[in-house]
């Protein structure tokens, strides 16, 4: 059944394969009369798009999307927006070998046991490929969040590679400015470790081999009382937002993991009052109690597993089930993590921008 | 808007609050001819409630499901099965003082955030007792699950408690039959890590204090083939799910954070063939590729923080935003984690079973 | 798969078959803040009961809901609204002889070819019996409608009967107040024409046999901007409300069938403007204007069919195939339509509801 | 909120307006494997699209889909199925007159107090081209129909115009051919009417008027067993999708208004039996009984109100509610009718392929 929808009030719905003419969506939900800057939109393609670095796949693409509705007089119309992506450099050539043998890790195989069949160029339909159509989506939802308080601390969405398998920041999650965490290619907003996670980067390209790591996304000036219990509570958004994009293996909100070894007396945020505004004095709650948004910096971090596509030969089968060796030889990201980054926002935006809408049938 | 109703093709919908008359719900969509044992949907509703052992919070709820419609003579008839549970022991009178104070890491202050008012006896709607309607509804997936391969393996879903603050078991997740996780009122498994859980959190419970840790749920016996990319990719409904229940503050699926520190060669499950089954060598993936069912166990870990209720006294504001004090004096656990055993069964059997039927409209 | 909710941002879910225990439903999605009458809902349902007069069934059922969560001090506080009506005369033993016989024009024959199995006490889930629990909801509906413009003019709905067979009201559809309404146990709004009516009707019941006719509904003071294009319009939802309704063959909108006799230039409906508001000098478009309210009556009518239940003998199949007779020894009513005005103006309710909320959406 | 999605498990979701670059839509839930034959939707466009007779508007549009996804080597691949239809003959000019002037009973007025703002070039989204999107989908859900039973009789769906003004065919509502239909530009299978209601047509076009009437849909041969009580009952889905078309007033299902001058005992279908095949006698019913397919002929008729779009001068007001004349320069059609055909025919066959769907869940 159709699963390529994602979202309530503000929903968007992706189409496309890898290599096929070209992928593209509807973002259905926007209100009437936010103003549309279409550079930004392609500013934020552009950090995803293959090619960008000699840290991402050499496969080229312009990633310039059309836009072809919802938008009269550089304005939303409440109506929906379509858009289409063209692919330029599909080189389905690269993948014919492919047909036959399931790639380990890959979605070649459950594919099949799930279709009886599959687009067999490339990725198809489970190509991180798809992920662009996300980010026009996002890219519409932040405009929308930025203008939704002419008055107030503007909300903002910012996420940054964290970890490269042990390398890390040394500092715990906290909002960095996108000028910031583009500063470098691999998009980790502390110099000295950018630079050696390039390091890595470059030494397992070589070896023609991946890495994984994790993200943090950090949203800050939501309002206090975005999320709907008891379902579809913020974070359980969130976290199906996250988990929806290729090659996620974990997520924490706020003290994740760790906070599981406080007790409670310690982990509990005390509430404080300052200048008539609440607020916690720590946040282990990651910015959502009780499935809702009460003010502070949310705060996610993502585990992305090392890319599945590697260039030593690898033992698998083919759809007959008989023993079968597979070497990877097309263009490929030896860590997705720098390109992660947009995709992440992006659903981050788009979970967030439902929500505010949601938000507005509260309350008599 | 609405947040109360989980699922697409099997729907839950749920109501109630932890001091009101009853709560319940509405499971739409189960196929008709289902044999349905009503004792064992009680015994699942046993595993979850209140005052079942000194390790869990006082309250004294029989918990007793009156199912009202969608079963004839022992089967499902494909209407919609309507429950009730009413709430026998709720005193509210406990709770009169949290009128105006907002208990700290609790969605007292989110929820007036939201709806500016919130029905303050006890946890209302945010309390965890809203989960005895999962229960119920995941007892009846999993009945529809166990009936649906009249000749295959059948599929199980077993949950156990993994690890109490820093005392966890030694082996890593794996299948343990129900027997083994419930001979231990901690539901750990292990006797001697059972042993020492108890221990923990008894002397936090005389502290006033509570503790949190981790769950593994393995699900077995699922076909390849489950699961709905892009948005509705298996492993992102049951984040869903899983993050919506209460305390939750991380997720793994296979490998998880820790696969991140492997290079993708090490990483990649290989596929290997025996007589004529399809299967990997490893199973860092967690049994979901591509976010579709690769017919291996589904093995996930969930991390619960230390429950929120403490006895001690703690510093924070009342609605007006003044500065206050508030101890709990409400009937609390020490520990979520034995009683979260049979809500996280609950939610993975709802989306397990969800897209046992989402795959049926997978080919012509 | 679950067909029993309906709503996007006020959604209810119904449950219950005639001969269970109870019947009931959720209504998720009202806002928090409203203020409810509980007799007002009590008094909604009284109008649709069995056994109110002569003219209906002699099925005897108090019909008292039991309202278990979501409203709290008089209030709703933005919880999902459970609730249940006990089934109190539900004799089966009327029903056992229609275990193996097809009732023709019921849903026997099409429950079981879709299931394979029925409840067969009485209609089970497709009896008429179910619209008891969209009446709680609609009556909801109703005081959310009623206390959303705190200056302006309230939000009604009303309906009535205008036709039974070929005896109708001499005036066109127009607005009639439900106390004029319920002067009569007929709810024709013209005493002379309902006389008729009944007159006809109990000639009808002393022959066994049944008769339909029409039922009008008309919404008033909705303002403008109601309804999402282009599938979700205002129209469009009103229409899958009604036509979900037992017995219903025939819709109009505003000029209807007639309508389509005029010519464009004389069907137009021209807008004035009349001390700042506009208005339309004529309202053959029955309020609705590409989908959206335009502020002018919101007008319907509704065909229902003779109720299928007669007493004398007929011709039908046994679930084998082969030829039987059946004569109807259950509780019916000669005539649905009396029955009907609550039910349709619940259905008109909670998509007016719907639509307001999602309003809130429109615009940034 | 989002309203330009349709369907449940096959969900159609749509974009674009009148004077746009293009418009489009996404298809997604179709299943694997169905063999897709492009010029046949190419031919179905054909049947829509303006300009193909004197009959209708003069804008000239080729139409021409492109389908970018979901399609590989002819089938289906399960995934979604993107397209567009880029708008060629789009002349804004002759639309400018309109941003100020309500034009009466289109949908100007509404969209502004809705969205507080509208492309004013042409309809913009409430123009009836953007049912070329729905044309496209239908074509699609009616080659899945068509492959469902590769045994059986093959599920067909039929429209045709029955009535103009009028001038009406002599014989009951019946399935007729699409050849047939499709012999005569009007589309209506009787020469003799389909002669006079030219006539009409062309004479009220010369007088720069509209008429309006009736168009008959008919499937056959659709299973016993799809629909979903009680909410999605077959014919609620049914009465959705075709009150979403523009300028629908009227829906009849089987003996529809007239049926309502009946007394049950001759209204009921009688159930008969024929070698093994259950039937019933008459099919006042309409094919649908209690919600759900019977097997015999779904027999539906639709009222389309007369074009609003007329070349008379018309009072009206303009955005600031001051009286204004407004006439009509654009090109349009005289009668909707002829090319509503195909669009009744679309919005029929995707109802029936997502309950074909649907049903697959109905039973163990």
């Amino acid at each position: 059944m159709p699963g390529n929808t994602f979202g309530k009030l503000l929903k968007i719905t992706t189409f496309g394969e890898s290599h096929g003419p070209a992928l593209g969506g509807i973002l259905d939900g926007l209100p009437a009369g936010i103003q549309i800057d279409l550079e930004r939109i392609q500013r934020e393609l552009e950090r995803r798009r293959p090619g960008q670095s000699p840290l991402t796949t050499a496969r080229k693409e312009a990633d310039q999307a059309a836009l072809l509705s919802g938008i009269f007089e550089g304005r939303t119309t409440g109506t929906p927006i379509g858009f289409t992506i063209p692919n330029a450099d599909a080189r389905s050539g690269d993948y014919s070998h492919n047909e036959a043998n399931y790639r380990p890790s890959h979605a070649d195989y459950t594919y099949d046991a799930k279709y009886g069949m599959r687009d067999h160029r490339g990725g198809g339909r489970s190509s991180a490929r798809e992920t662009a159509a996300r980010v026009v989506g996002g890219a519409l939802a932040r405009q929308f969040l930025e203008q939704l308080y002419p008055q107030g601390p503007m909300p903002a969405v910012s996420a940054y590679v964290e970890r490269v398998q042990d390398i890390a920041m040394p500092s715990p999650p906290a909002y960095h400015a996108p000028e910031r965490v583009d500063a470098h290619p691999v998009r980790c907003p502390d110099p000295e470790t950018a630079r050696r996670m390039e390091e890595r980067i470059l030494e397992v390209k070589k070896a023609g081999d991946t890495v994984g790591g994790t993200v943090v996304v950090v949203a800050r000036h939501i309002p206090a009382g975005w999320g709907e219990p008891v379902f579809d509570k913020l974070h359980a958004d969130l976290a199906k937002a996250l988990w929806s994009l290729p090659a996620v293996k974990g997520l924490e909100l706020g003290s994740g993991f760790s906070g599981t070894l406080m007790r409670g007396s310690d982990h509990n945020d005390a509430f404080t009052s300052a200048s008539g505004h609440i607020r916690t004095a720590t946040n282990h709650s990651g910015g959502i109690q009780g499935g809702i948004s009460n003010g502070e910096d949310i705060v996610l971090r993502i585990a992305f597993k090392p890319v599945a596509t590697i260039l030593a030969e690898q033992e698998t089968v083919n759809r007959a089930g008989d023993a079968a060796t597979i070497a990877g030889r097309g263009r490929h990201d030896p860590c997705v993590l720098p390109r992660a980054v947009p995709m992440v926002e992006a659903m981050v935006l788009l979970v967030l921008a439902d929500h505010a809408l949601r938000q507005r049938s509260a309350r008599l």
